[in-house]
């Protein structure tokens, strides 16, 4: 017999390994903070002595969800303004109460709000971009979630920076400070093409390759995007960001729901990634991401929530379905975007858009041990034909029952076990309190 | 002081009554099956003495939900097949399933498993259209939740009905036997304009005028449909209605995914209502129903997730969500369908589908007292600026904490009180076996 430390047994586990191999009557067996063996369970009950045992049977047992972009912090504006055409929400709602309340509590606080969120609905891992990102990922790695943040770069002054080089330099002490944390990483994200000069894409390149770190930006949200940085440009904005030396493998952008078969194809020759955000798009009126193409064209492509002001939840089990059927309806194909797919694109290539998929996004003996048990013993999921289509189609958040991040379990039969949530929910309404008043003054 | 059942008191009330009125620390009385007050908690609690009182302080109280369209028992084929092609999908899965495997057991097992899953996401009342509706009826009952319960009406044979005849003869059969129910009620159900004749249609609709029921139909789902009848009748389907005499303000339609102007000026006209099925159209491609364009002409529409088979649960509030956010992306305007109209649809506009805006979906004095509470202390719904927005784009089924239905307590605390769901989760999954087992053969 071998010692472990926990072995999580009598599950139907969806590995999503490259075979994407399911297995019934499971077990996986994590020692400190990786994963060293998967299978059958009388075959590890045989092999492996655990410290501690979790009793799995009813549940599936899968790799963390990946929640490719969202912005933590900002679950501070939870439907403080909706139905609204996007630049009026911009530029009359988000931006203002932005500019006058965003600070370091916000960020550190709605953070942890959206880690509490994101653990009871199945994420393990998130790709932040917001402001003060030093207190995200403070939170974020209080919470014992894995997290690849990134302060937003824009020319004009944040809350947090001034100039675009007081911003650049945040990064870097990011960059510098959080180097080799077991959970978080660093990003470099200006935050797009409309709100960045090429100067400061150039810098923003220039840095993320000196740490080797990945370079995300949001990219052609809507027409309107497309057509403005063409004019701005005089040619596609996937060119110039080719032209400028933006793009390799450690690009992902967000959104792309205005790009064409000239943009993918610029896309995937450089090997870029893109995240997906179906909910946010479809709430803001942006159009429908072509999707099914960039797959044919190989893109690697994941999925994220997109800030609580633009969706209103992070649960990626909705994201997913919506995924699923947004797909569907703008190509009027009901084949595409098939269950499998979308669930690959809330776990390994999620992670590998965010360059972690060697830590996590699946169940492989050497991967960190990001993993969740959702409870099928459920109404809305009974019968079970299909454990995929289930997942996609009929789960919700609210089923994950355990989840377990970098070994270390966060959440044990719906309690949370990093975060004092309701402490964590009070800071939060009285952070509300007072951008409710700075918003009526 | 005036003796009462039970007062819910402390909570914010959404009434959905005309003045739309929003009540914070409110309260409701209900006695028998009747709300009887509603207003300030000071006052009512000065006012009445219930013999039952429930604290809703840190809820949002409001109308249960009308989930307008629904095949309940399809629960038992709930992802037994996606991502196909329609017809694929419905020849060779879903009807070859149903050929062999539809029979009373299976409509009222699953019709229990599906109130049980409705109960625990917020619905209060339901539509139905499948076979041994008496069985669904029965089980609707038995669970305690209002239903108006249809057979669905072919030209061929179902497993219930050799002869469209036949069926007619069991819809009369129900007709008689639930009328007067305090909770069931019954409507003529032809299932399509590609399922049923005309002859069929016009026996359906005297039917109908006899007992003065509603009647309801699957129209115009797709284009193909749309394309397919109009070739078949030489006319647009619903110019063909209009002349049979089916369109009057008893008739009510599903999906009306492929109407034009002149389609809903027909509808209209006639004080026809729709149903809308936004997940459903969007998982089987079959577009996106123009439901801005029906409002604006002021046809009433409710909302209904169509069976499990097509959606793959059965939770208004994900439906709630989708409706607003498809109507969004489909017209390119993000000031559509705002979360106040979404509510509407799922609660007195839905009851007002149903015929049945006098019993239900709206908090009034004299209504009958379908009341749910949704307990708001979550972080995913935190912070709470405004409730219209949590209920449509944050809030999911499993916050639902209590319901209450014609006066009774269905679900306290997330305990179902009226049906034993491990006895109907395992019966189901019997039956599943057996489908299984059928089309493996």
């Amino acid at each position: 017999m071998r010692d472990a430390d926990l072995c999580i047994t009598g599950g139907t586990l969806l590995l999503m390994d490259e075979a994407e191999q399911v297995i019934h009557d499971g077990a996986v067996v994590t020692k400190g903070d990786t994963i060293v063996a998967v299978g059958g369970s009388d075959d590890i009950n045989n092999t492996w002595r655990a410290g501690r045992t979790i009793d799995a049977r009813n549940c599936l047992v899968m790799p963390g969800l990946v929640n490719a972009h969202t912005h933590a912090a900002m679950t501070c504006f939870r439907g403080i303004s909706d139905d609204r055409e996007l630049m009026d929400w911009l530029n009359n709602y988000i931006f203002p109460a932005e500019a006058k309340n965003v600070d370091p509590e916000l960020a550190y606080w709605g953070t942890l709000l959206a880690c509490a969120e994101m653990i009871r609905s199945g994420t393990t891992t998130f790709c932040d971009m917001y402001l003060f990102e030093d207190e995200t990922a403070r939170a974020a790695s209080e919470a014992g979630m894995r997290c690849l943040a990134g302060e937003g770069l824009f020319d004009f002054p944040s809350p947090n920076a001034k100039t675009p080089d007081e911003g650049l330099a945040y990064t870097r002490m990011l960059l510098e400070k959080w180097a080799g944390h077991s959970l978080i990483s660093v990003a470099v994200e200006p935050h797009s093409l409309y709100t960045c000069s090429p100067q400061l894409l150039k810098k923003a390149k220039a840095l993320a390759d000196e740490y080797n770190a990945s370079l995300a930006v949001h990219l052609l949200e809507n027409p309107q995007e497309k057509t403005s940085l063409e004019e701005k440009f005089g040619m596609r904005a996937t060119a110039f960001l080719r032209d400028i030396g933006l793009l390799d493998d450690r690009f992902f952008a967000f959104h792309c729901v205005a790009v064409d078969e000239e943009d993918i194809d610029i896309l995937a020759d450089h090997g870029c990634k893109v995240v997906h955000n179906p909910e946010s798009n479809m709430k803001l009126a942006s159009g429908i991401a072509p999707i099914t193409a960039m797959l044919e064209r190989g893109i690697i492509v994941g999925l994220g929530t997109d800030g609580a002001a633009s969706n209103n939840n992070l649960d990626m089990f909705q994201e997913m379905d919506t995924a699923a059927k947004l797909e569907k309806v703008g190509r009027l194909d009901p084949t595409v975007m098939p269950a499998t797919t979308v669930t690959r694109m809330a776990t390994r290539h999620g992670a590998a858009v965010l360059g972690m998929d060697h830590l996590t996004g699946s169940i492989e003996p050497g991967e960190k041990a990001d993993i969740i048990l959702i409870d099928m013993d459920k109404p809305h999921l009974t019968p079970l034909y299909n454990e995929y289509s289930h997942l996609v189609y009929a789960v919700n958040g609210d089923d994950v029952i355990t989840s377990i991040i970098n070994g270390k379990i966060v959440m044990e039969e719906r309690q949370l076990l990093t975060i004092d949530e309701t402490a964590v929910m009070n800071r939060v309404r009285s952070i509300a309190e007072r951008i409710r008043t700075s918003l009526a003054t």
